[in-house]
């Protein structure tokens, strides 16, 4: 039997890591790493960051994986997202076997919270469903980008006794989802405007955060009418500069286009 | 000028307490507590636990208040959640005067996260706009009931590119939101059966947790049409033993119900 661990180590800030993880980090033997291209780079760099500062004992070791490519052009976006884990989930069934002993434990860092947009947890039912290997795993849950962007603005997520509705930029695309007054963005473009800059009108606020909790946080926020062009701005701006860009907002509609019962 | 600090402890478990909260626990001179009734006194304790283990110098001091009561028949919901919060301003503006001096830093310790179905930013918000006292205040996020419940369950909170809609109890015994197949339900009353009961066909799953992260810890999931009761029951039960409940869940309906494009 080996332990898989799907460690949240919350979404930037280092001090967001949990004393759980800081714990789970040092029984970790072998931490597989998936490489990633571009966004990747830092972020890696982020959680060998985390390594170094938290593992009292550095006897582990790191693994890194070949990143499958993802059918972006797929007109069925959720299927390609599905065939793109059962690829991962293969090539880390072939590095637990070839590189995790028996009764080892295998840790994958995960950016932000793993049960919120992320493909670990399902990753690895998809390896304890093969069969192919006896496999435990426990989640680890971290600081997500949605609390860490509340934090930075100093807001609640919701208003009193109201609704968050917690969708992706393609959804939000599609349309707005009825009777929400607000709504939290995660996975939005990075390669054009905001998807929500069709909503210029209707009272909406967006309080707006990109690499939060790191050294390039950006906020911004007011009513979406008079603050998206500078947004959309930044975020051509920050892009160029940094070569990635990862960012997610809140869009509220308070009194009197939104709630107060 | 003085600065306050909503510190988000997580959702239970004294592990879930992140680093970034570690260190503002031990920057606080004052800590703010709202006395409760019932239900607070189990998270008192825990919340006194959390101080005796992470602060290195027990030099704070913790200063108690009267919670003001909340009413809880008003027709308006959401306007007695305002008055009682503004109630809890003006006991928390008094006793910062009396208690906590120029320079300090006054800490109030939230369960789970203070950014989701908390009011300790709302009633600073309120103290601010007062003015009667400089403040500055920040905010520590924290593992908020859903990341754990999620966590426990070893789940992802939303399906693949798919929306997740967080309400409460209240809310969803109005009725359910439009195309929402994941539904998080927080604040349910705990005087009755959960206000999904009415749920029973239409191919959902529940995700139920109690006392999410302490030693009281209770998990249930499965077909909502084959386990509520079980849950209701042991609702009751539990409610009976430790004099107090607390907790959240997750519908979620997947193929052929729900999402899968």
């Amino acid at each position: 039997m080996r332990t898989l661990l799907a460690i949240g180590i919350g979404a930037g800030d280092p001090e967001f890591v949990t004393i759980q993880a800081v714990n789970a980090l040092n029984t970790v033997d072998v931490f597989f790493v998936f490489d990633k291209q571009g966004p990747g780079i830092d972020l890696s760099q982020a959680r060998r960051a985390v390594c170094e500062r938290y593992i009292r004992d550095p006897r582990y070791r790191v693994v890194e994986l070949a990143n499958p490519s993802r059918d972006r052009a797929a007109t069925e976006y959720a299927g390609a997202v599905r065939d793109w884990r059962d690829k991962r989930a293969e090539l880390l069934e072939q590095a637990i076997e070839a590189e995790l002993p028996d009764g080892g434990r295998g840790g994958i860092l995960v950016w932000g919270d793993p049960t919120l947009y992320d493909s670990t947890i399902r990753v690895f039912d998809t390896l304890v469903e093969r069969g192919r290997l006896q496999l435990d795993y426990q989640v680890i849950p971290g600081i997500s980008s949605i609390s860490a962007l509340a934090a930075r603005h100093r807001i609640p997520l919701n208003q009193v006794a109201a609704p968050v509705h917690v969708t992706t930029g393609r959804r939000l695309a599609q349309g707005l989802p009825d009777n929400t007054d607000d709504v939290l963005v995660m996975l939005d473009r990075a390669d054009a405007d905001l998807s929500c800059t069709y909503l210029r009108e209707g009272g909406w606020h967006i309080y707006w955060g990109a690499y939060l909790g790191t050294e390039h946080e950006a906020l911004r926020a007011g009513p979406l009418a008079g603050v998206i062009d500078e947004i959309n701005h930044a975020r051509r701006e920050l892009r160029e500069q940094h070569g990635w860009l990862m960012d997610t907002y809140l869009l509220r509609r308070e009194w009197p286009f939104g709630p107060r019962e």
